[in-house]
């Protein structure tokens, strides 16, 4: 008998379906743009052929010897865990209080399991990525905005009201400025590639004689990664700005080092793959703000998975709810 | 058949003891100054002396109903959970390393169980005070230092080096002044008694005339608690630097909150019974750096059990091991 789940991954711009085995081998995957603006169940419309082409190959339909534990769906918000609602989705509109495990349950005939995107993507890592051998790690995901999920002793935390995990809502400067949330200083202000675009138009705007100035002046887009691009080919300017990012990554993760003393911290979405621009500063910061991590043995890595981590994380938190049930 | 458990506290400056039954009741304690500099040999001397006491007058030969659980000690240290030595005890000089469990159960014949003070003081809040209603809770205990514990799921969240709960080591000043630790600007340089006495000091060298210059220059010991005095009076000094520990306490809270989302946090400690200096300035930051906090629910509150607080959860320790024992 061969178990095996879908995994679905929504996000603002993309929709990612599989089908996982209980080993973590992928049996297939389906990916499709998605346009969140043209309405909720559109989308949802979306999320369910997908599923449905896959459940009907990979089933028992297509293959006897083939059970569906089940489907986990990661979605961009905080979910109501006994309602299975969305109670906040400011990446989805028009998807607050409606009922999206149960309209999916009815769609599908299976059991669905929600969760937040960035709490599978810590699941996901701890499965079959960087926190394979750890019981407990967090993961921080540096995108447009900066998230975050706990796996403590094996299980997603999601804390009473379930938004457990906003490390990016960390404060890490007092003087720092305004966040897209009520406070000002947020680690998202600090290492988003928002933040880090926001620092380098400041940049070019005050010197204009840098690799990165005449990149953007020759007409290439002003994004995260052609700062760092400029940084490796070693321009100060771009330097500046990685180590910056990585000073107040290393705060935040001093702090979580002294509160949680987690062995393992990964460290995925985009931002995270300019690993050699801001990992020295980093450390450096974290050496010198946790004597814990001065201590030795906690570790601080890139995402395995990278933007698998999610699909495999939504897939194995149905397989293990099969598993339990 | 009554079970009842010995719970220790031993702090820096007195040793106490106590036999406390399953329903929370004490049966009796025990409470003597102690001379960690006298060495430790004579410490656990006075320790064990003071156990068998209780044990002897509570325990089966007083009473043939009673059983003995088990003996739970908080010490100020981090405790190696396997070997029950100590692995670091700034207040307890020649401790470490030194194999504490085996040598109190070799004298005492009984099971013991040793954890850290802070994190025992969080479990008897949770027992017995102010968590009685949570599953999960933070107690951050503003003393001398600041330290704190951790209650997920009911239990005390260690980490992998059993120095989780380092609330007092959080950055919450990016200019901060040096800690005690590697570190500089932590909670503890901003929020613990010796922090305010320090700004206190500083405050009267720069203003002669406030009631609290007046209290020092008649004669009165410059303590957080006379500064705490003086702010209820209305001294504007006094109340500034109650102000400035309240809104560092709700960056540090901010950061919890966000990051492990528990419904309570109690603050416990000689610093935290001045709640009426600190606290409005705590809650409207706590307000500004934390928008779930401001979804509401979360609650900030005293601690219930104060200074009473680790004897309880060192007997409960002692008690629920022998449960599941």
């Amino acid at each position: 008998m061969m178990r095996f789940a879908i995994g679905v991954d929504l996000g603002g711009t993309s929709l990612r379906v599989a089908a996982v085995d209980e080993s973590g081998r992928v049996l297939e995957r389906l990916s499709s743009p998605v346009k969140t603006l043209a309405g909720r169940d559109r989308v949802i419309e979306q999320l369910c052929e997908s599923a449905q082409v896959l459940i009907a190959k990979h089933g028992a339909s297509g293959n006897p010897e083939a059970t569906l534990a089940g489907i986990g769906a990661g979605v961009p918000g905080i979910i109501h865990r006994e309602t299975g609602q969305l109670r906040r989705s400011p990446n989805l509109p028009g998807w607050e209080n409606f009922p999206v495990r149960d309209e999916l349950e009815r769609r599908l005939g299976a059991r669905v399991h929600l969760d937040n995107d960035a709490n599978l993507a810590a699941l996901g890592e701890k499965w079959l990525g960087a926190g394979r051998d750890v019981d407990s790690m967090c993961l921080i995901t540096l995108g447009t905005g900066v998230g975050g999920g706990l796996i403590l002793d094996g299980k997603i935390w999601h804390g009473f009201l379930g938004m457990a995990g906003e490390v990016g809502h960390v404060m890490v400067s007092e003087s720092g400025s305004q966040c897209g949330c009520v406070s000002t200083g947020c680690l998202e202000t600090k290492a988003s590639a928002t933040a880090i675009v926001r620092k380098a138009r400041a940049a070019i705007q005050s010197s204009s004689d840098s690799l990165l100035s005449k990149a953007v002046v020759s007409g290439e887009p002003l994004t995260a990664a052609l700062v760092f691009r400029c940084a490796q080919e070693g321009d100060d300017v771009a330097r500046r700005i990685y180590a910056s990012v990585g000073k107040y990554l290393g705060i935040a993760l001093a702090g979580l080092v002294n509160t949680l003393n987690l062995p393992l911290y990964v460290l995925g979405g985009g931002v995270a793959e300019a690993w050699d621009a801001y990992a020295p500063a980093m450390f450096k910061q974290l050496q010198r703000s946790s004597y814990i991590y001065a201590e030795g043995g906690t570790r601080v890595v890139q995402s395995q998975l990278r933007g698998e981590a999610g699909l495999f994380g939504a897939a194995h938190l149905a397989l293990v709810a099969a598993q339990t049930s």
